[in-house]
């Protein structure tokens, strides 16, 4: 039977034969994580199960990466049960501290998931590794405690849709405007419980990065998981960031889909997601004149070295609007020092930055660049939901670096052509 | 009549003639401060006083450092009061964003304040610019709002102590060692209400940065101000962060103490306030093996340039131990950017630091950097009551940053002698 890529990768994890979609299959999982907020529930659920040892302590990522550093006591005391539990069971992949990065970002850097990988992870954009083809999905913290015993999980083998990007792609696109033009197009519910898969010339030449980016919101379309095939491409990221492996992995030719979308990039100028949804798309040039205080650039979307780059590029030789507050904040120990290297930091501080440590902080409404009332931010961020990043009056935008960068400059929601 | 420092600066800003310390004397300000917590009480209460124009829109400084970048809706809506009422009256000095720093590194740095000034602020390490020779004082909010109408307050002249510290200046002592070896010899209570008058040839011969983290913590002996003569090394300092100026500035040979302090520095080692007053000060050597969770160098104590050198001194091919998480946080962008250009931040990152914003964040407990309970910090910040940073259960040792950064590095207590 010809299979899509989710068929494949679950095929891989499973002694059951996988025949058709809808079918639960257990499979067996490569890496489960959690992180600072979702860690100490798994760990609860875990000790509430009677268990004694997780099944792998090398199989097993606690990233304390949200509330990090520390934002207040209840925080810093979450930490502490993780930290407590990583030392008693001896777990290799516990970050917290001088080597901690955001989750997402940190795994495929340190070469800790990989292609045809099954990942499940307390953190809804754990779908992110789907960049470089695992079949990686978010759940609840009880599944996570239970697949930390295990090793194991079950799954109903998800319907796929395959998204095919396709035309000539403009200077400032990006995978974040790639993925949002998806999303404005199916809709946050679009992709509820299926696959997306995605492929076409567009997305051959996409770097790995922007698959990331673009698979890192497949959850924003209610996806199970958002999937791209293992190519050159791959290949070179995976040796650049861990021991390289040999692997092609790609969907059948003749694979059945449950709906293909076909999208055109021809022409298209850069998008942002207005509030208070993910698919409330519109090109940059109809959102009008749109005031800002806030700028946030990194996250687990748009938090690697290409985006600080991206960013950076926007930013050189030009001043932050004074009434924006700019907060760059890399994904990772390795993308920070990576910035400080190329000389990006400067570019930032000169620019009227603020340079932030690595964590999710603001995305979440966490901290560092909360908004007050009636304050608006463009985020590179994943979600804009009324409240997000603060007040229930706020309101965010997500867009691509180049597109923050640029409404940082203007001080209103706005295109690098405009600048 | 023979003059002290502080009834010398005191006298230059009334009409009265100042004749003994105890008098009450109406004042001029040169300089009106408040930050993100204080000013939005301070504005409440200059609205409530029926006010309606500030008395100078350059004379006021708003500094929104404390929970910056944006710590949770409150702070930030605290933040909009105050953008609000700068806007509305011109405030020549508004700090937010990208451009803003902790207020008393910020001040001096900018050039907003100068020797032979009176500073009044709504913070109690107001006395920081007492380092280069202006009498500067925290007050409450509703004093500060009376003079950002009235460019004018009141005080009483405070007695002096001097203090005179003399001695061969052992090489890992800073002027933070100084001050706590001050503080351990005279008590929390001290100064009560007194001026803290340093000279000697090892203060003769100590940099502005230290006298600036020495004035900084006069309030930790329950200092009104804490004061040095305007020498050669102010007016270069003064040059270099303003305009420059031409003045000398000493106490009259005779003036009248109420009390001396001699302090002989020959032979010490570095120390730390153990928890939980600054008070509790003893040799490094003494705190025993004492493991730490978390280090954080910064603050309008020690965040400056020096701080950042020392620090970085001590961490070059050095490695921060892992169970620490070592939180540096230059107090201003100018600082900050310093650091990049003589490639300091590199130092931090490949030691395992975090990096963060310009902020006071852990220093009050505020964000970035909060400890759990049972943990322990050795902080260059300046307070270290009873969960300042954190838990209630949690302790902070106040050392230097040379000592700050070989505790992160040997994970306990420790001077750099002993790595």
């Amino acid at each position: 039977m010809p299979q899509t890529l989710a068929q494949k990768i679950l095929q891989a994890h499973t002694d059951e034969a996988v025949r058709s979609d809808g079918q639960i299959v257990q499979c067996r999982v490569s890496m489960v994580l959690a992180n600072d907020i979702t860690g100490p529930l798994a760990i609860k659920s875990f000790r509430g199960m009677g268990a004694e040892k997780v099944f792998d302590k090398d199989k097993i990522a606690l990233v304390m990466d949200h509330f990090t550093p520390q934002k207040d006591i209840d925080s810093a005391n979450q930490v502490l049960i993780s930290r407590k539990f990583a030392e008693e069971q001896g777990i290799t992949h516990y970050y917290e501290g001088g080597d901690c990065g955001v989750e997402h970002t940190l795994l495929p850097e340190q070469g800790l998931v990989g292609p045809g990988d099954l990942v499940i992870g307390a953190d809804s954009h754990t779908c992110t590794y789907g960049g470089i083809g695992a079949f990686a999905t978010g759940m609840g913290s009880t599944d996570i405690a239970a697949a930390m015993a295990l090793g194991e999980t079950w799954l109903k083998v998800p319907p796929t849709i395959r998204v095919n990007i396709r035309g000539e792609m403009p200077r400032w696109l990006r995978g974040k405007d790639l993925m949002l033009l998806l999303i404005g197009a199916i809709g946050v519910d679009g992709a509820l419980y299926k696959a997306l898969e995605f492929g076409g010339p567009v997305i051959d030449a996409l770097d790995v990065e922007g698959r990331l980016t673009m698979a890192n919101m497949a959850i924003e379309a209610g996806g199970k998981a958002g999937l791209f095939a293992v190519d050159a491409q791959t290949r070179a990221y995976c040796a650049e960031h861990g021991p390289g492996l040999d692997m092609e992995l790609a969907a059948d030719p003749d694979a059945v889909y449950e709906r293909v979308v076909d999208i055109d990039v021809t022409g298209r100028e850069p998008v942002v997601a207005c509030p208070h949804l993910p698919s409330n798309v519109k090109p940059v040039s109809e959102v009008g004149d749109t005031p800002i205080q806030q700028v946030v650039i990194g996250s687990c979307t748009n938090g690697r070295i290409s985006d600080m780059r991206d960013a950076a590029a926007v930013l050189r030789g030009r001043k932050v609007d004074k009434k924006v507050r700019c907060i760059v904040l890399p994904s990772t120990p390795t993308v920070w020092k990576q910035c400080l290297k190329e000389g990006l930091m400067e570019v930032f501080m000169d620019a009227g930055c603020i340079v932030g440590p690595c964590t999710c902080g603001p995305c979440l409404g966490g901290h560092t660049g909360i908004l007050g009332d009636g304050e608006r931010a463009v985020a590179t961020t994943n979600r804009n939901f009324k409240g997000r990043m603060g007040s229930l009056s706020s309101e965010v935008y997500l867009a691509s670096p180049v597109v923050a960068a640029a409404s940082a400059v203007a001080g209103k929601v706005a295109s690098p052509d405009a600048l």
